[in-house]
C-alpha cells in the first residue's frame, strides 16, 4: 500500500461518513501544532506541518533497532523521516546490511520533532567518544520534542549528556553503564521520563515505534498501524529476557557480552571525566 | 558484539566445561551436513559447511519483513547471508530505506540452503509477473532445503509455482489470493508444510527468523538469539490481527488494502492462466 492509496482511502471513508458508529472512544485533545480530525470515525491527530524525524544511522548499528521504528514512522502519513549520518555513503550494519543515509548531520539545520539513536556493538561504543556525533545530538536534543533510542543507542544519548538525571533503559547486557552517564537505569520495554523515551534491546523498537506513533497521532492511528504490521507476536521460545532465559543460556550470553560491557563502561567513564573537567 | 567475540566466548566456555550442569535438555539429532556440538553445555548444530542463505530484496519491499529475519540469520555464526537482486544498485523500500544488494541473482550459481522473499505492496505485485525473478526463484526453490517468505512475499513464491499444493500463509490482507496460486491458505504466525515455511505480515518475520534458526542450529541456539534480541514483546495495544482489532479500525484497514488485494488477485489470475496454457 502506498501513502497515496492510504490517503485516498481515508478521504473516501471520511466523505462517506462510514464507521461513525464505531466503538466508544476517549476524546483526543490536540497538543500545540496539531488538530484532531476524524478519519472514517477514527480520531487522528493531524500535524499543522509534517513532523521531522531524524534517525541517526552509523557503521556497526543493529539494523533491526533502526528498522523496527522506521517502519512505523515511515507508515505515518506526512511525517518526514531522515536517516542521518556524517556523509551520504552507505553505512554497514553489524550483520552486513548496507543502508544509505538520506541527509548529512550538518545539513539538518532545522529543529526536529524527534531524534532517535539505534544501538549496536563496537560501532555504538565508538560513537560515545565521537565529538561530531555527540555535539549534533546535544544540539538537536535541546529543541526536539522527543529524544529517543532503542537498545544500546541510549548509551550514545547518555554520552551526549542527554540523559543526566533522567530515567532510561538500554539493552539488558549494558544497562548497568547508564549510571556512569548520570542516568537512572530503569527496566521496562519502553521507558518514558519527560521527553526522553528509551527502549530495551533490538526488538523493543517495534513496541517503541507504535508507542511513539500513538504519542504523535493518537491511539487509533497506532492501532491501525499495529494491524498493518500484523503485530501479534508469538515468540517460539520464552527466552527474551535474562529473567526468562534458561540459566545456562543467560550465563553464556552474559559472557558473550562481557567485552562490550567493558568497553562501553570505559567510554562512559571517559565522558563522565570530561564533564567533571568542564562542568 | 562481533562474531569473533562470540566465537571466542563460546570456545572459552566449551574449554572450561562451564554450564555442563544446565537444565535437562532433549538430545539433538544431527541432520545430514551437521554435527551436534556442545557449546558451553548448550547443544548446537554445527554445519559441515556454512549455510548459504539467499534473501531476495527489491524496490518497494517492506524493510521490516527483510530485517527481522536478516538480524537473526546474520547473528547465526558462520552462515552466509546474501541480499540478492538483479544488479548491485541500492533498492528502496516502501518507506524509503535504501539497501544495497550483496550479490546479483545471476551470480548466485550454487544451490542455497534457504531462499527467502520479503513482502511489500505494489513492488511485490510487480514481481508476480517478473519472469527473471520468478525463474530465479523456481530454480533455487528446486534445490533449497527451505523455501520461505514473510508477509506478501508468499505471493511471489506462489507466482513462481513454489506453493502449488502446499499450505501457506501471507499478510492477512492478501491471504485470500493464495488459492489462485494453488496454495492452501492457512492462518498462523509461521506455517510449515514440508520444506515450505511462510510467515504472516511484517513483524511475523521475527518469530519466523528464530523458528528457522532453531531448525538450522537447534533450539538452544535460537533461545540464545532470542535473549540477544531481547525478544520479549509488549505490544502497546491489542490490535495485531483482524480478529483482535477494533471493528472500525479493521474495516478502515481493509478498505486501505483493497487496491493491493485487487492488483495481487489479478496478477495471480494471470499466473494461473499461464500455467493452464503451459501445464
Amino acid at each position: 500500500m502506498t501513502r497515496r492509496s492510504l490517503g485516498k482511502a481515508l478521504s473516501c471513508m471520511a466523505a462517506s461518513g462510514a464507521f461513525l458508529d464505531g466503538a466508544a472512544q476517549k476524546k483526543l485533545v490536540a497538543p500545540p501544532g496539531y488538530t484532531v480530525v476524524n478519519m472514517g470515525g477514527l480520531q487522528h491527530l493531524k500535524p499543522d506541518k509534517p513532523e521531522q524525524i531524524a534517525m541517526l544511522i552509523y557503521p556497526g548499528m543493529t539494523a533491526l533497532d533502526l528498522i523496527g521504528p522506521q517502519q512505523a514512522f515511515g507508515y505515518t502519513m506526512g511525517a518526514k523521516v531522515h536517516l542521518i549520518w556524517k556523509d551520504l555513503l552507505p553505512v554497514e550494519s553489524d550483520t552486513g546490511v548496507k543502508i544509505t543515509p538520506t541527509a548529512k548531520m550538518k545539513d539538518l539545520a532545522e529543529p526536529v520533532d524527534l531524534i532517535f539513536v539505534p544501538g549496536g556493538g563496537k560501532g555504538t561504543v565508538a560513537l560515545m567518544s565521537d565529538a561530531e556525533v555527540l555535539d549534533f545530538l546535544a544540539a538537536k536534543g535541546k529543541t526536539a520534542r522527543y529524544v529517543t533510542s532503542v537498545c544500546s543507542g541510549s548509551l550514545v544519548l547518555g554520552a551526549a549528556g542527554l540523559l543526566r538525571g533522567y530515567r532510561a533503559t538500554s539493552h539488558w547486557a549494558v544497562r548497568e553503564v547508564l549510571p556512569t552517564l548520570e542516568a537512572i537505569p530503569a527496566s521496562g520495554r519502553v521507558v518514558e521520563d519527560r521527553n526522553r523515551i528509551t527502549a530495551g534491546g533490538v526488538t523493543a523498537g517495534i513496541d517503541f515505534g507504535l508507542y511513539l506513533v500513538a504519542k504523535l497521532r493518537g491511539d487509533d492511528y497506532a492501532q491501525a498501524l499495529q494491524l498493518m504490521l500484523e503485530y501479534d507476536p508469538h515468540p517460539p521460545f520464552h527466552s527474551g529476557t535474562p529473567e526468562d532465559a534458561r540459566a545456562d543460556i543467560r550465563d553464556l550470553a552474559t559472557v558473550m557480552y562481557a567485552p562490550l560491557l567493558k568497553s562501553a563502561g570505559l567510554a562512559a567513564e571517559a565522558r563522565k571525566t570530561s564533564w567533571s573537567n568542564h562542568p
